[in-house]
């Protein structure tokens, strides 16, 4: 039988709030077994961004990371919130070990090939390329990463990288060896049927449903991208994919919260 | 026989500058055997906080770090450097691991006690509380650690830490098990008999012969810490401590450059 493995992607909504952060890291301290938790930025990126003169920039409406970005995004995710998320699971008695994809080239990523857009410093992961046993160094020792969303080139750059598609990607690779559980974390209690009414959360979504709402415009904004990760971590092999409300952490765990992906037959 | 292990400590003058610190990177990833890196900072923590209105504080002459500061070196030391170290590395073929003391408790400290001076989130590391172990898991996986100078408290708080410090507190805990070589890299050829004059570099230093130099004022400012460190490394079973210049690594390593610390007889 294989062993399980639980992996939570958390964003801002739980990083910007000190005391529900506290919270959900003690949920996290508590999940039983092998665990990762996988951390996006926050809007301190931004804030402290402002206060740098780093102002996000786009290109036809996408945003692009120069080199004064990923300068700020290495700070502040690898360096402030990362330490700070270890140093309080470890408050916690959790033996946290905080990395980044660039460390031991945990995740191996390409820099995003230039096509109508120039992204800049961004990573695409491969799944295909993850060094599965180098992360069982860490599970092996009872060391629970904690990942930021940096990746690099393998030619000395960093590469901001999507925090969700690192928790999937991971997810996918790590699979091949565990019954993992991946749990997407934000501040609705689920996917909803109509975004703009928060008791509508799905109890479950598969394709055809997802489409349909995609169609009728009733996603709430920004949810396509996690969801994308999400269905294709599922079709992956990935044994089970919830997304719902960083602040029921245990009850997603259990089943109990959240929307479950479903993969049609 | 003891297996041989290398720490290498460099400070702000090699990260400051990007051609110079390239060079001492080849050098470092050439060198055979275990090894581990420990940086400090560098004026970029300065420049930075600088624009982010973080000034250094001080009490009585002694630098404080005040919930700002703390911030802003966790995010230049364990997140920009730490991380462009580790891409460098990376692409040259040196499998590095970007982590602090905070990471897996990998350097236990605590929190500097108030006496005459509150120095706030200052951390002091006890080498006897080192879990040797823990380091081991890297060298037996061949992974190179690059050590940023932060610690926590064990209560979810960060601490800065002197990294002339981590670097001799680590060497002194993994002198148990390893035959450990410290190297300080500076912007000197080695220790000078003489400040203002950069051709008394001395071969050796002795302990009679440094209060010498101490008493005469003889020595380039801010050094004393660094020697420091360095005594109490050699004195506490480090096999060899050399500092010298961060552009002559590999010849420090081979014992053709830089001062030897010596203990009486």
């Amino acid at each position: 039988m294989q062993e399980s493995l639980t992996i939570v992607k958390i964003g801002g909504n739980v990083i910007d709030d000190e005391n529900h952060l506290h919270e959900f890291l003690k949920s996290f301290a508590g999940i039983r077994g092998k665990k990762i938790l996988v951390h996006g930025g926050g809007k301190i990126a931004t804030s402290i961004g402002h206060q740098l003169n780093i102002e996000p920039d786009y290109v036809d409406g996408r945003r692009i990371t120069d080199d004064k970005t990923m300068d700020l995004v290495t700070m502040v995710y690898a360096g402030l919130i990362n330490k700070k998320l270890v140093a309080v699971l470890q408050s916690l008695n959790c033996q946290s070990i905080g990395i980044t994809g660039a460390d031991a080239s945990l995740i191996p990523a390409v820099k995003r090939p230039v096509k109508e857009v120039d992204f800049g410093w961004v990573g695409d992961p491969d799944s295909k390329k993850i060094p599965v046993d180098r992360w069982e160094i860490f599970f092996q020792n009872a060391w629970i990463p904690v990942v930021a969303p940096i990746t690099h080139d393998e030619r000395g750059n960093l590469l901001n990288t999507n925090a969700d598609t690192i928790a999937s990607t991971l997810a996918i690779a790590l699979a091949t060896k565990y019954l993992v559980s991946l749990v997407f974390c934000f501040e609705k209690d689920g996917v909803l049927s109509d975004a703009k009414d928060d008791s509508t959360v799905l109890n479950s979504l598969d394709w055809t449903k997802y489409n349909q709402l995609k169609e009728t415009d009733k996603l709430v904004e920004g949810i396509l991208p996690k969801l994308k990760n999400a269905f294709e971590a599922k079709q992956k092999g990935v044994a089970s994919v919830v997304v719902g409300n960083s602040s029921k952490l245990t009850e997603l765990i259990s089943g109990n919260s959240g929307t479950k992906i479903l993969i049609n037959p």
